[in-house]
């Protein structure tokens, strides 16, 4: 065969993927970033990531770090694992997990990944091969990414709303009126991202009773979990895992503040066994026999991360995020355009709903973020990104100076863009 | 809705993953190790695998696990990196590989990976995205994770033969045969695995004006780049860049021995900028956006990984394998039933074939297998796994007494089962 010119080198295609990375928070905070005014001498304050690890506050436990220094030293962890994890790891896991469950979870039940990124990509990956046609129920505000994987595997996805005035609680009803015959799981993100709530155990419950009834799963993404700084403490969703079979996700980056060690997990909570003949525990490790798993040697240290990080340490990361999620509060109540409808309670995130009838030349969510940047140096993530147009996904997840530094200047930057009445 | 019952946890749809995991070699491997007696004294002699860090011989180099700990240490490296890599790991790696090209590659042409493993996954997955209805050229023998991959992403494969009597190279009728106006890419594997053979100048120079006449890319593998021990030198794809546009897909885990670090990388090697427009690098990039790369205190080490390892490291682990080649070469020389068309002369393995008429009860390559993982407790791999029923993939990689032993064993098992004439 001989070529005949017209293909060459061009692989335009369809291109799927192409508006992808735009919709992914990352992807949304880059474009807000090279908005940012290279004159200003001020620094740039970062109030939208979900990364506080530059912050000297933030550095995560010297048991952590020795973990791993051991694990390499040890020359053992040079060669490959086995696709699922190593045997040490996942039994730590399992034993770490289970012990907010009432019931024990085994090293079979517990799935290595590459942080929870890699842990939504398998998860979404197996339903969409193993159920063709289903579609997902995702929350509305949400985390993007699901939207992103699961457009790439073709699964379909349908939103129910969390509702801000009952503390971005799910809204049952509009839950139960987007499911269908081809539904087969529903995901809840708690500790919240973006809305920075916590679930009551009677809230969780009733998620459960309500995925039994539709016949769903649950996919509960608890990458947030432990960092609670309010009355409602974290629960796993697993807890009910008799009610309803759950996939819990999760990874040491949120709790350990090492977002780029890149461990995390899938584990099934399902102490009745309901899902051992569905084929989604067999599609999970399919999926993770054609990919790369985390480094052998970061999945030989988890054992001594766990057992060797001391609980002052998750004490003083959690006081931290309590003390900045009051500032954030407070400081935010002081600004008329914006509301915060209620107080964050977990993670790190609060959302807050932009009043535009009372700013002068702020068109939405998107143009308050790029003028923001531009004017004053503060990075804020517009909700459009996170499903709730005109609202902003704040971070308190900083040192304290520089969160008063950041809310003192996005106060300013609202007055001056305040209608003038 | 209500759940009417029938849906209740039933995920077992088409399953297209099903059956991946046996096609791949480490699923093989893992099959016919469950065929090990466990009654057998003696130790298991590992010769199926690509990963010979267990062997103290092998153990990595002080600076690399020196790189390592630096970068943990420091604190500097525990959040999030850009999706397609930080900086000094990306220029690092450009100028690693300009060396051995007669031009210099820009930190823009440096992406990366979880290992060659998540190398190959993007690429094919990018190229099935950006050319729906595409087909690619695979090598026969190969590494079936390519096949693997491809299915995942609904991409058409193709197989152009490997001339063992050629030493291997490239059946250039069979390929031209096999190419049509759809073909987007063939992939080459040098040096080779599964056939320990490496490719010349000259015909890498014919591979390079074939694929240019043909209108296509060539992804040149070449993760076990440097593995040469015989007259021919290592030399890489990417010097015949500017006949035809290449994709180079590498990783640290051969040559620094350290498959479990999962750090690799797609290089584009086009020093005309062919590509620049065509749409697959941003494609690449996008694939990049939706998974998680590797972790950052790893991708920070290899500037200092690359710069510390010293060349004696190299040469050491070429000798070893310079003289354990050798001997694998000298022992199945002394077996009847076993062909071996070439010395190996790169990577860490030697294709052979079986000469069934000459045995008793053996019906195939993958009985061979498993009777001798039953009978001898010698591993080695099937070749129909890697594309060639009725041959052999040998590792050399182990040290030499380990290897002699198991070559032993090999020639006891074939006497023992040769047929009595
Ligand atoms: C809700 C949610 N899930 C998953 C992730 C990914 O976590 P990881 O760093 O473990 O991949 C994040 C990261 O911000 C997140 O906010
Ligand atoms: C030809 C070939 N390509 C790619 C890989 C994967 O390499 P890595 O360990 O860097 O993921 C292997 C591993 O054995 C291989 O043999």
């Amino acid at each position: 065969m001989e070529n005949n010119g017209s293909k060459m080198w061009n692989f335009q295609g369809n291109g799927e993927l192409k508006s992808a990375p735009a919709t992914t928070v990352r992807g949304t905070l880059t474009m807000i970033m090279q908005n940012l005014n290279k004159h200003d001498q001020r620094p740039t304050i970062p109030l939208g990531h979900g990364d506080p690890s530059v912050f000297p506050c933030f550095r995560t436990s010297i048991a952590a770090e020795d973990a791993i220094v051991d694990s390499v030293r040890s020359g053992k962890y040079n060669g490959y694992s086995p696709f699922v994890g190593v045997l040490p790891a996942r039994r730590a896991i399992a034993d770490y997990l289970s012990q907010d469950l009432p019931y024990n979870l085994s090293l079979d039940d517990v799935h290595l990944t590459n942080g929870c990124i890699q842990a939504i990509e398998v998860v979404l990956t197996a339903l969409a091969l193993s159920s063709p046609g289903a579609n997902i129920l995702l929350p509305r505000p949400g985390f993007p990414f699901y939207e992103t994987r699961a457009a790439c595997s073709n699964l379909e996805v349908r939103h129910y709303d969390l509702l801000p005035e009952k503390g971005w609680e799910v809204d049952f009803e509009a839950l139960e009126e987007v499911a269908d015959e081809n539904t087969v799981a529903m995901v809840i993100i708690n500790p919240g991202n973006p809305c920075g709530n916590v679930y009551t155990s009677q809230h969780m419950k009733k998620i459960a009773e309500t995925a039994r009834k539709l016949g769903i799963l649950v996919i509960a993404d608890e990458v947030y979990g432990h960092l609670t700084f309010a009355s409602t403490p974290f629960m796993p969703m697993g807890t009910f895992g008799s009610i309803v079979p759950v996939l819990t996700l999760g990874s040491i980056s949120k709790r350990w503040i090492v977002p780029g060690w890149r461990l995390g997990w899938i584990v099934t909570c399902d102490p009745n066994g309901t899902l051992k003949n569905s084929g989604i525990i067999e599609s999970v490790t399919d999926c993770l026999c054609v990919t790369s798993g985390p480094p052998n040697f970061i999945q030989a240290a988890i054992p001594q991360i766990i057992e060797n990080t001391k609980e002052d340490f998750f004490l003083k990361i959690v006081e931290i995020l309590r003390g900045t999620a009051d500032i954030c509060f407070d400081r935010l109540n002081e600004i008329p355009c914006i509301t915060c409808p209620s107080k964050p309670e977990g993670s790190m995130f609060v959302m807050v709903k932009l009043n535009l009838s009372l700013l002068d030349d702020i068109s939405d969510d998107v143009d308050f973020s790029l003028k923001l940047a531009k004017e004053e140096s503060v990075i804020v993530l517009p909700g459009v990104t996170v499903g709730l147009k005109n609202w902003l996904r704040i971070t308190f997840a900083c040192d304290h100076s520089t969160l008063e530094d950041g809310l003192g200047r996005i106060k300013a930057f609202s007055q001056r863009h305040a209608k003038k009445t």
